[in-house]
Parts: C-alpha cells; sequence; structure tokens
C-alpha cells in the first residue's frame, strides 16, 4: 500500500460556489483507493462498539460515504432529500441559509421511535444542514448518537452549533 | 440473520414523479441492514475477478451504492453531477429525456486513459442517464467495464440500450 496523505488528497477551490468561499474537493479523495478505504474503516472504527440502527445522511454528497459506513456497522440507511425527491410522505424542516432558506425531508416512517441514528456527511462547515437533519430524526422519535464529518472547518464553529452531539471529523482544517 | 424477501422492501409508489408512473421505493430496502448488506456484498460478488480502478455513480442516488461497491473492489469512487455542482473543471455531456434535455458533468481529471469503471445506479430505467455517464468515462480514455443497478425495470428496455455493455442487475421486474 502506498503511503497516503490525506490533506495532499483535498484540492482547494478559490470563489466556489461563490466569490470569497474556498471549497474543500473531495473528489481526488474520493477516487484514491486506499483513501476511500481510510475514510470509511476510520469512521466504522470510531463509531465501533456503539450501538447504530441507521446511518441518516442529507443528498448529495452524504450519500457518498453514509451508506459504506452503515454497511460496516451492520445499520440500515436512511436518505435525508430535498423536497419534491421522496416519494412516500414525508416530515420536513425549514432552516436558515446565509441568504433565504432550505427544507428537508425524511419520510415519515423511515425511523422508529427509539431508533439509535448516527448522522453522517461529508463536510462540517456552519452545521445548519447537520442540525436540520437531526431535528427530522428526532421528530421521528429518533436518538441522534453522533454526526460523523471527513472534513471538519473549524473556524465556521459548527461543532459548537451541534453541541450536544458528539462530533467526529477525520480531517480538519486548520490545523 | 432474518429472511430478507429483496421484493417486499421496494415499496411501489403509484404517480410519481408524475401520473402514470410507478416509483420503486428503494428507502424500505436501504434502511433494512440486511437487504443493505446483500445489496453491497452481491454486487461486489458479481464484479470479483474483474479489474475495476474506479467506480462512477450519478447523483443523488447513484451515490448511495457506488462507493459502498468501490470500497469492497479495492477502487475508487468518481462522481458524476449535474452542471454548477463540481468544483473543478468538467467535461458535460447533454441527453435527451421524454420531454428535454438533461446535462451531466465528471472533472476532466477524475479519471485516467486505460483506466477500467464500473457504472453503478440504483435503477435502470430507459438507460438515459447510464448512457451519459458512459460517454463521459469514455470521452476521459476510461474502459466501461460494466453497468450495475439495484433494480431493473425490464419492459423499459434499458438493457438493449446499453448493449455492448455488460449489465448486471440484483432485482428485475417483472420476473
Amino acid at each position: 500500500m502506498q503511503p497516503v496523505n490525506l490533506k495532499n488528497l483535498v484540492r482547494d477551490i478559490p470563489d466556489f460556489p461563490k466569490p470569497g468561499i474556498v471549497f474543500k474537493d473531495i473528489v481526488p479523495l474520493l477516487s484514491n483507493p486506499t483513501a476511500l478505504r481510510y475514510i470509511v474503516d476510520a469512521m466504522f472504527v470510531h463509531y465501533f462498539g456503539t450501538r447504530v440502527d441507521l446511518v441518516v445522511s442529507a443528498e448529495a454528497r452524504g450519500f457518498i460515504l453514509g451508506p459504506a459506513v452503515a454497511y460496516h456497522l451492520g445499520a440500515g440507511f436512511v436518505p435525508v432529500r430535498k423536497p419534491g425527491k421522496l416519494p412516500f410522505k414525508t416530515k420536513s424542516v425549514t432552516y436558515d441559509l446565509e441568504y433565504g432558506k432550505d427544507t428537508l425531508t425524511i419520510h415519515e416512517d423511515a425511523i422508529k421511535p427509539g431508533d439509535h441514528v448516527l448522522l453522517i456527511d461529508d463536510l462540517l462547515a456552519t452545521g445548519g444542514t447537520m442540525v436540520a437533519s437531526a431535528k427530522l430524526v428526532e421528530g421521528l422519535g429518533g436518538v441522534v448518537i453522533g454526526c460523523g464529518f471527513i472534513i471538519e472547518l473549524d473556524f465556521l464553529k459548527g461543532r459548537e452549533r451541534l453541541a450536544p452531539y458528539d462530533v467526529h471529523s477525520l480531517i480538519r482544517y486548520p490545523d
């Protein structure tokens, strides 16, 4: 196995999706087989020994890691999607963005009361998407046991916004 | 392990996303841990022994299975996305839908000439998305070694449209 430096596989894209934002491009990371394996295994290792019934992730990039982690933990996977995408009856939550609002939805029968749920996403910035996902899960009676991310941007303080949930990230900026 | 009937975990949703279409809802399938494990393992087993450098899937539902299969095959994962979503320089392909057109994009450096690529998606209907993804891969010099799906709707003849690619599906309708 070749040595892999994870941060060398994350590409900074200036001014995307809008001026002033430096986007963390994880495609080079995901397309490296050793790095992909590390990401999945490291997430599994962190939650090993914890009861996880379901992993929940929001579209679209959350779908990349969530199901693979669910597989390893012996859990199921439940998608959170934008309005109009899920075909069955849904519950929704609307949350504030920097400009405007966004809404996320979940199937109303996807989580049973008491299910232990791990939330997974690719990147923790301000935490808005993850807080909304947690509200959806809790609204159905699920228990959020943690929030896992590939990348965390410490300076945006998403971790504080997600307190008191357990937050775990594999790559943090700045370090 | 409880016995699992995969088709019992696929829910028919009439008239979604529009009148006359019966949508195959795979959320009950994905949220069942045993079924999720079967889907990933069965896909791995089918391609075991085949050279696969990269798995490529289109957003959003393709992301659910593609990376987990890539992990098992020791491959990397490359996302295909709608315009404006990928941050680096992209190649795109536009294809016809029943009404109108759609466009998919891929990072221009995500595939190296000669890479062996497995295409994975959740559902094979008419095959339009998969043909477009194959064109993106081949446009970068990749070799498509197969197209894998959780569900195939035989009566829409996507398999014919995807010839001469190897097509593999885990659940076929009607059977």
